[in-house]
């Protein structure tokens, strides 16, 4: 069919215009029980799409979604921070089902741009305190025993503006500095056994190769216990904006510390309190101190649709409400929700995997009486910790920091569907 | 960096030939125990990519793989059939790693070209023995209970080519009508309830929107078992070229089932004898006869690195050999491997997720001494079916199918690490 239009884009969108405004009619078959909306099925054979063959398959070597899915990019916000090439592109939870991310929407966060680098120009060297230092090239490391693994990856400063209470009207801004990939990599620990460690060896400082060269001191018992260099995420090479060709997957631990375009890992004795370890990534507290090495995400969930940017768009009835919860200590046993500001609270459907350091997908299905409603989602994991209120945490924590804020989330579904950003005390 | 670059393309590409001819000093470094190549780690602050900052976040809303992965595409085989919109476009199994195809990769097999389906226009109707009849709008839909599940799915005609013996040169040709992905989707029987089946309904006729207007007769008892009305898979919406935005997940079952664009399905007593369950996606026998109905795919297994497309490219030692193995009647408990072409057999190890009609994967390590392999690779599935060698198959069906070739695949590995696909007798 595209074919047959020219300027494809413009016509396109002319059309979807035209048909949003017939929308209306169509609505509420199923649940009414009658045929829906335009009455006469035979409007089903009358379609342009059957009328002509479409694209054959030589048109998309690499496929791209549908023009109908424009809308669903990440966005950034452009007064965030002083320059797009250190700042963050959010992934669009609300337009998302399941528990993986397509890698063409995992949120990214740099310091210094994008790397483009050749993977046959990259090396990856261990030194510091082993037995030999080793320079690896890519070819090097695919003789290497690899594991596929799923990871969520979550930057500690996610929801992080919201601390000073509701700011970012869409779980996108509030929620989406959070991806879910399945990993292909070579475990960390069987290349730090090819340099051999000393035996004083105590921690690492993995270094990336972009402008920025972030560095962040790990633990070696991490870095032994579940850390991989990865290389393929999804199935495919690593997104540039991931850190092609290498990434470290420090699993459950803030996005910081996964080194992209992974260059270097140093071994040394103690941690190295680089800039990114004390000036960034701690958490400033109402006397003054800072918490500091707060590695671990805690249980965390957001309901994703409805939220501001998906409204109900139906009047009452059966309704699905969806969302996403996870924890950096192990998997999601449980996710309440609450549909009155958490007063009460009712069991939400887990659906899919649940695996450990891993995105989970919940569901809770009801009728709608077309009332108000202020929703909450809380997710308890399997070491039993229970997601804390907003006022929880800044009883103990204050207001000054913006990194794990784990607190429970709420919005507002006015009677007409729409939905707001908002506190509850 | 690109910013830095006119016309990126081409810097891009002369500067990756450039270092291709470097490469050859590179390698090696972590098996010989000596810092590889360069010699001197220094040069690893030089890359230029460390001196500049890359694109920042607003480059990119939709992602896009790396310029240096530019040859990792499906491809399109033009002799394979009259014309494109009726073709089919392979998955680079080669370049893939885990168990997750992304979507871009997908391989695509359409009848009539890609459907270019407005989801606000879209219905899905069910018609025929049932109590009502419905017509959903994608809106409609989603208000029922959803899934998420990975599977595979293959296409029937996947190693087609072979029955003749070693045909076409890389398991992207020989085995890339095949992608695993994970589907959002409603379980089909709620549909099906929500429209009442009347008491003689056993059998489903799915029907696409395309031009081609597929169908296949699908028994009840499948589709109140597992079937799902997908919407989304990996995460987002389905691609045009998978039926955006509906298509029926069959598990397990042959590709040509799970029909796209999914329109209406049709509620009968009987099945409809159609084209595609004929003429077609049947399997003619040496005595004439046809098998019929041979929906479940067998299990089955490749080794896609090394293979044709991906020789080895060191000369002995550490080596890592990958493959896939699925089955349409369950799990693969077991992969075997042999190196010299089915005399001797070890068992593989499966890495990462093992789930129901869902491709897994395995690694087999082993060190290379340099001489020419034969290599296999055989699926066990969980019911105990042990997948057979070609010969086997051409002794009980003859040569005349194109259909359910889930025999032994055999890669030559010469010395040099060049790979070649062959016949073992």
């Amino acid at each position: 069919m595209a074919k047959l239009i020219d300027g494809t884009r413009n016509k396109l969108s002319s059309r979807r215009g035209f048909l949003k405004a017939g929308l209306a009619l169509g609505g509420m078959a199923a649940t009414t029980g009658a045929i829906a909306g335009e009455g006469d099925p035979a409007i089903l054979e009358k379609k342009d799409w059957v009328q002509y063959t479409g694209d054959g398959v030589d048109a998309r070597p690499y496929g791209t979604p549908s023009e109908f899915e424009e809308h669903v990019t990440r966005k950034n916000v452009a007064w965030l921070t002083a320059d797009p090439v250190s700042s963050v592109n959010f992934t669009p939870l609300h337009e998302l089902d399941g528990i993986i991310t397509p890698n063409g929407l995992c949120f990214e966060r740099h310091h210094a741009g994008i790397a483009e680098i050749d993977p046959a120009e990259h090396r990856l060297m261990i030194n510091g305190l082993v037995e030999k230092e080793l320079v690896f090239t890519m070819e090097d490391l695919m003789r290497f025993p690899r594991e596929n693994r799923v990871y969520f990856l979550e930057c500690a400063a996610n929801t992080g503006m919201e601390w000073h209470g509701s700011q970012l009207n869409g779980c996108q801004f509030t929620h989406g500095m959070i991806h879910n990939v399945m990993y292909t990599g070579i475990p960390l620990k069987y290349l730090l056994e090819e340099a051999g460690l000393k035996t004083n060896a105590k921690w690492l400082l993995p270094e990336g190769a972009d402008a920025s060269g972030m560095t962040r001191s790990l633990p070696l018992a991490k870095a032994l216990e579940d850390c991989l260099v990865a290389f393929k995420m999804n199935g495919e090479a690593l997104r540039p904006e991931q850190g092609y060709p290498l990434r470290l997957v420090v699993p459950g631990w803030e996005g910081n510390m996964w080194i992209k375009w992974l260059r270097r890992i140093e071994v040394g004795d103690q941690p190295w309190h680089h800039r990114e370890e004390t000036a960034k990534y701690t958490d400033l507290m109402e006397n003054g101190k800072a918490r500091h090495f707060t590695w671990e995400m805690d249980a965390k969930s957001v309901i994703t649709n409805p939220s501001p940017q998906a409204p109900l768009l139906h009047k009452s009835g059966h309704t699905v409400l969806s969302g996403i919860a996870w924890s950096g200590r192990g998997k999601v046993d449980r996710v309440d929700i609450s549909l009155d500001g958490g007063r009460n609270w009712r069991p939400a459907r887990i659906d899919g995997l649940s695996l450990d350091k891993s995105m989970h997908r919940f569901y809770y299905e009801f009728d709608w009486d077309g009332s108000p409603l202020l929703l909450q989602s809380r997710a308890i994991d399997s070491t039993g910790y229970i997601q804390p209120t907003r006022n929880e945490l800044r009883a103990i924590r204050g207001t000054n920091s913006i990194y794990h804020n784990n607190g429970i989330q709420t919005w507002h579904v006015k009677s007409d569907g729409e939905v707001e950003n908002v506190e509850v005390s």
